[in-house]
């Protein structure tokens, strides 16, 4: 059961003119489960990508990198998704099958191999079936439509239990933008079956150059700042496509409007990221850990993770516990080797209130159990964290741990 | 249950001529529990200590370090251990109650405070009842004995399941020389009263300089090596005491026998280090996991972490799971950035023998899922990892995350 996430409906997805999208059944791994995704992207339009800085990257990451740095973030035509198979650690063979499909697509589309991004998420070390997916090319591409999203969030799922999904729509200077994504992902686990794959797309027009910076940082707020397990996949991709259909575009980022623009991107991306960590495997509960007062953003991060990491915290916040000591103690080897504990403050956070809990290196004077107690009872908790030494903030999302956690990734061949 | 470990017979832990040990029932805590040590050096005895890099260190650990500076690793008389209240986050009043313990036990053995080095071990953020600590010194000091190391053993222990003790002896140069020593940890838990501790004593001579060096290069073979949870304790501490009552006394570690002896007492600690592991938080497994061929030996370390913390590798160990996709990408997250996964190899090893497992990037040719089934059944497993790229090696010790692992961190409470 997700917290508190469902997914949107097909109607509250809006159509990004200049995108049209198409699944398809090909028996990838299962019979009769739609498990191939074709996106296809009007000629015009920007599109740039990050991805999983495992070193063991899947070889769709390695195409998908080489597409990209070839055509300058312009001028890509088509991603195509597939699940079931990651087609992660499977050297030559593996590579070879990510350029066929692209090839294999280019020419039903009538482009190029290098205007295609390909991406795969499902069992790794095991060989991409790709006669299968290319025979299921045909049946994606006249699948093709505007208003297939939802069908494609549903298509891209792996071990989630929920399809996720995200749409926004903002006006400036009188002009409708539109923005809509997708996401999957719920830890990597199940047999790595849990990748996290985001496709945002928008009618907005952003320089190819531009939205490759931008989206660092949009990803920096959104994907790079979740975690259920502290393990990251080898196929993690987050793409973002800009297509300047509804006429309004950006430049340089100096363009009236561009602020509120980059505000709602980021907004989506953190809609879809949250709900992976709220789709974590056997997720009771979504925390928020808020650092501030840090003197770098990768201190604050440090501590955040730290905190986010240590399964003492996750299994407390489980139990419904505010055990303060774990989250003190994970502060304090976070390997800032100049904090000064007596300064730090900590709060707990929820619907129900929020109570500082801990200051100068202990319990809060005016700390009840009760107080937390009714916090932690919550299935949305933040713990918020002053440095007390610096102006930079951070924020990070993760999930309780469960049982289910343990059963689901200790029985997944059962 | 404690993998593969029992508690040594009280005979089978060797006296050391100049340490005698004393318990006693203080009802710090609870009542009618031995939960108050007091170990007895004689004058000139070096000891040296390594303790928690946790910024939140406890009032005991900051008087433990302050008192070895003062004293320069020579003339402490006592240790003095109590359990149920770790007298951390404590502040102030913390520190008073560990320079009070000091004083008092000091008053009674007829020594200064500074040769007294207090530790504390329980729930984190209460305040130490020192007036009962205090109460219950006499008792432990009129207890005090040479043949106590089973008794201290026991007192010691919070979560534990089973008391953790080792001892050897060795000869050089036809004297005999005493290696006993006790342990106490489980993970940082059921609240946070899983301190790590360790105290070793010996009757060689270990002049005090030498003792403090040679004792960190033990503990980062040993107690530095090994990870139940990732979390790291406020109170940890490593204590070891040389008498010099054996007659054989090392100055410089160039004397014939150091290298011996050096081993010796490695060997000691990871004994006792390891059976904090084999009685980790619901561990079914004791996982070695050993890295050759790196180009530093922090990088080794910073590999061996990666799969020792990866919650996806601990639960498919507990699952007797031979997922390899799961530690290939646990390497590939290390943090090693130009690290070539094309030229790694991993293997698999048991009592039921070895096998390699992936190489090139990806599964080995050679490798079964039977045979790595095969050998996930048994309960302790090596998973050996070739970077290639470097002659520096380490080695981590970790245990299974299991159902038990979040049963008792989430209900200890009830």
């Amino acid at each position: 059961m997700p917290v508190n996430y469902a997914t949107p409906a097909p109607e509250a997805l809006h159509v990004v003119a200049g995108i049209r999208l198409g699944v398809a059944a090909a028996g990838i791994r299962k019979k009769d489960r739609q498990d191939l995704t074709v996106i296809a992207v009007e000629p015009g339009a920007s599109v740039a990508g990050v991805f999983t800085q495992n070193r063991f990257c899947a070889a769709p990451v390695q195409v998908c990198r080489a597409h990209l740095a070839e055509r300058g973030n312009a001028d890509i035509r088509a991603l195509v998704i597939n699940t079931g198979i990651a087609n992660a650690g499977t050297g030559e063979q593996g590579l070879a099958a990510s350029n066929t499909t692209c090839a294999e697509l280019a020419a039903l589309l009538k482009v190029e191999a290098s205007q295609i991004l390909p991406f795969s998420t499902g069992v790794i070390l095991e060989p991409l079936p790709v006669d299968r997916l290319v025979a299921g090319l045909p049946t994606a591409v006249a699948d093709l439509a505007p208003n297939h999203w939802h069908a494609a969030a549903h298509a891209i799922m792996t071990t989630d239990t929920i399809a996720k999904a995200a749409s926004r729509q903002l006006s400036i200077n009188g002009q409708t933008i539109t923005i809509t994504g997708i996401s999957k992902g719920a830890g990597m686990i199940k047999p790595n079956m849990a990748t996290m794959l985001g496709f945002v797309g928008t009618d907005a027009g952003v320089a190819p150059q531009l939205l490759a910076d931008t989206l660092k940082a949009v990803a920096d707020e959104s994907f790079n700042a979740i975690t259920v397990d502290g393990d990251t996949s080898t196929n993690d991709s987050f793409v973002t496509i800009a297509t300047g259909k509804s006429g309004v575009q950006f430049s340089t980022g100096q363009e009236a409007g561009w602020p509120e623009f980059a505000a709602a991107l980021t907004a989506v991306a953190q809609e879809l990221a949250q709900a992976i960590v709220r789709d974590g495997e056997g997720a009771t509960k979504l925390i928020t850990v808020d650092v501030s007062g840090g003197q770098s953003r990768k201190e604050c991060r440090a501590v955040a993770y730290a905190v986010a990491h240590s399964p003492l915290v996750k299994t407390a916040f489980f139990a419904s516990d505010p055990n303060l000591g774990r989250i003190l103690a994970a502060i304090g080897y976070a390997g800032i080797k100049d904090l000064d504990v007596d300064t730090i403050r900590v709060w707990l956070a929820s619907r129900s209130g929020e109570t500082l809990v801990a200051e100068q290196g202990g319990r809060a004077a005016v700390y009840t159990e009760d107080q937390g107690a009714a916090i932690m009872k919550d299935a949305e908790i933040t713990v918020r964290i002053d440095l007390a030494r610096g102006a930079a903030q951070a924020t990070v999302w993760t999930c309780d741990l469960s049982y289910d956690y343990v059963k689901i990734n200790a029985d997944y061949r059962s």
